[in-house]
């Protein structure tokens, strides 16, 4: 199970010890409901309470999907991309969309609606025109501006393609009730499935905002879930010393007072690139507001260590690293013995690149905490459903119990809407 | 031509205009090669230097690549990858590599060699199993570890797939006549290219570096170089008022000595994604050095108004914003009426994608203003090779200039070898 190492980090055992009480009292406010945004809690057992027919309903449709197409387009912004990007990312093969059919088996996966780029959904259009395709459109509203647009083009596009059996080729995640897309979904009796009202974008990973894509890329959601599942039993302690997920929330929160105000989330597997991405989101969107809260920002390593390596090393002392590492990674490729050796590399012969992966790693973390940037590791024992799932589970309770500890509603983003409200009014768009 | 606007930077013109003679110094330091580094200030004139036989030659060898692959493969890390991905990502077709043979034209490309991934490698290799390919490698010493590694699994993999005619399916850029790469190339006939010794990584997508993937993919290598040499021109004169290079310098330190310590490159195009990575390691390793230095990050709007957004409009108030917008966006999809208009879109009809976008910007621009975010923007005429390069040497000028007005060598990067000392000490090399 996920391990948390915080010798580099730092912040000394007394210092997580003294956190306990404000942490406790974060917990409490979280799991009683008595917080700010209450009202967006479901998230923390939801897990647990899928009913069994509403995963055999997306394993259905997900089988459809499979069935009906060569590209599956999913539609939508924000926490309505970011945790079925991050997972199918992570789980998928680091080729997919290129492989030949008998060695995908899925469909490809192209993501729209994240943008307004007139280019983007052109060529869009250029690559699917002459090709099966279903969309999946995710929207609470159905009327947020980029993926409603998206939509808007591309289901004229389908519309034009299938004609009567358009509906057999849109399916939509939205509000259970209410709102223009579960209209349309009604109207146009698309397959459809709900957002629940208690959970909001960036914890929707584990609702059919994420399920559903996961489902069509082949990736086992049951796996996914009980990874979730065990996550509300590991991270439930209020004792700190049984609890890695509040340790990680009070050593981050220590950095932070010490003015270590930029947290970077690394990986060494440039596939987990969209799980920092989800991750900023998730932290970024809960902590910064106020005028408060840590930068979240990410880098792929040893990729970046040859960009923003420097930087780290040797910058300015504002940053702490927190390191998911990955005990077993399944795929692996030898290091052969080389007659000549002008690249001077035999030394590695009988290895692998997964082992040199590894002592990269620890060779920078020695060489970041000589340079004073202290480490967070967290140890994941394989990237896979269960595994990721616990991990993302470890976040979201970490986000909410740290954004109360901060003394804020870690589950609004007021600060979302001013730039609609400005881009609207230059639009004139009615009642603006 | 390249504007800048700095209306919006929370910056006077008095402050700008105080630091002029401090950035006629550095100016003085740069040009008269009198500064920590002044070995490394060959790019400085480079694109007006390059011989017209090097073009073609660049030109040759991409058309025999264009010619003999469907795979072409780059390896390389940190500047030797960076630059040419950028202008590639920015100029191509947004699903180059999902086009049809006919769509497409020239060569797929995938990247290697920039990571340690076991699975990264082991699945590129199941892509290009049965594919024709060809590979680029790009490395000054030839023993880097992450493309030495790639390169000795790719380059066995060629050898078994062409056996004698391997020669022609291998490329080289590298030194011109010391190191690995150097000795292997000569020996086997590579065709290769010379990195000069006078231009670092990160300022080096000007020589073969970058010139040769970019006219691999069909990329008009003249008019980026005049892109570059027009920029040799624009940004030379020494009078802050006439120099908008300079201008941005004089904003982003006078941010920066006000506790602006984090910038944030903005775009509204997807492919600028990487000119944002390449960027941060530009500013990253050239000024984040001897304890200091601007945190250099990146978001792409309005898909990361979706997740940034809050933080950027409403956290820590210790950031400001760089903007690339484009005026002229060559492709664009109008927005049509819809009879029952449930998405609520209608308002928009007749406008195009791109509209709606320059509108999304302009609103973005004042929330984040009024949320005290300062603001430079820089105004692209087009998105294409000339003015792509034109910017290009704008920040390379910038970012020379703004290093030794820090009082770092903006030319070395000392700390990375910190890592790679650990990693070889590790991995028990011989003489670590």
């Amino acid at each position: 199970m996920l391990k948390i190492n915080l010798e580099n980090s730092f912040v000394n055992t007394s210092e997580i010890k003294n956190m306990e009480p404000f942490i406790q009292s974060a917990h409490r406010v979280l799991h009683e409901g008595t917080g700010p945004g209450n009202d967006f809690i479901g998230w923390l057992d939801f897990a647990s309470r899928i009913p069994n027919e509403e995963i055999s309903r997306i394993k259905a449709t997900a089988k459809k999907i499979q069935g009906n197409c060569e590209y599956f387009i999913v539609i939508g912004i924000g926490g309505s991309y970011l945790g079925a990007k991050s997972v199918i990312d992570a789980l998928s093969h680091s080729f997919h969309n290129l492989l030949e059919d008998d060695q995908r088996k899925v469909p490809k996966i192209i993501y729209a609606g994240q943008n307004i780029s007139g280019k983007y959904l052109r060529e869009l259009t250029e690559l699917i025109e002459k090709k099966d395709v279903s969309l999946l459109v995710i929207s609470k509203s159905g009327t947020t501006t980029e993926p409603a647009l998206s939509f808007r083009v591309l289901k004229e596009m389908v519309e034009n393609k299938y004609g009567e059996e358009s509906k057999d080729h849109i399916f939509a995640v939205t509000d259970g009730s209410k709102g223009a897309l579960r209209q349309l979904a009604d109207k146009e009796s698309y397959e459809s499935f709900v957002i629940p009202d208690n959970v909001g974008g960036r914890y929707s990973v584990i609702t059919p905002v994420g399920l559903l894509p996961l489902a069509v890329m082949g990736i086992n959601i049951e796996d996914f879930i009980n990874g979730f599942v065990q996550g509300e039993k590991d991270y439930s302690s209020v004792n700190i010393e049984d609890n890695i997920c509040y340790q990680y929330v009070a050593a981050r929160n220590v950095l932070y007072r010490r003015n270590n105000n930029i947290e970077l989330l690394v990986n060494y597997e440039p596939s987990l690139q969209y799980v920092s991405e989800w991750w900023k989101q998730l932290f970024g969107e809960s902590e910064g507001k106020d005028g408060k809260g840590i930068f979240p920002g990410s880098v792929n390593f040893s990729t970046d260590l040859h960009s923003m390596g420097q930087f780290i090393q040797d910058g300015t002392k504002n940053l702490f690293e927190t390191v998911i590492m990955v005990s077993d990674t399944a795929k692996d490729v030898a290091i052969k013995s080389n007659e000549e050796n002008l690249d001077g590399l035999n030394y590695l012969s009988g290895k692998t690149l997964n082992y040199v992966n590894q002592k990269a790693f620890e060779g920078t973390l020695l060489a970041h905490v000589e340079g004073n940037v202290p480490n967070i590791i967290l140890q994941m024992d394989k990237l896979d459903e269960y595994h990721l799932g616990n991990l993302m589970y470890f976040f979201m309770k970490a986000c909410g119990v740290s954004g109360y500890l901060l003394g804020v509603n870690p589950f609004n983003q007021p600060g979302v809407e001013a730039y609609k409200t400005n881009m609207f009014r230059l639009l004139e768009k009615p009642g603006y």
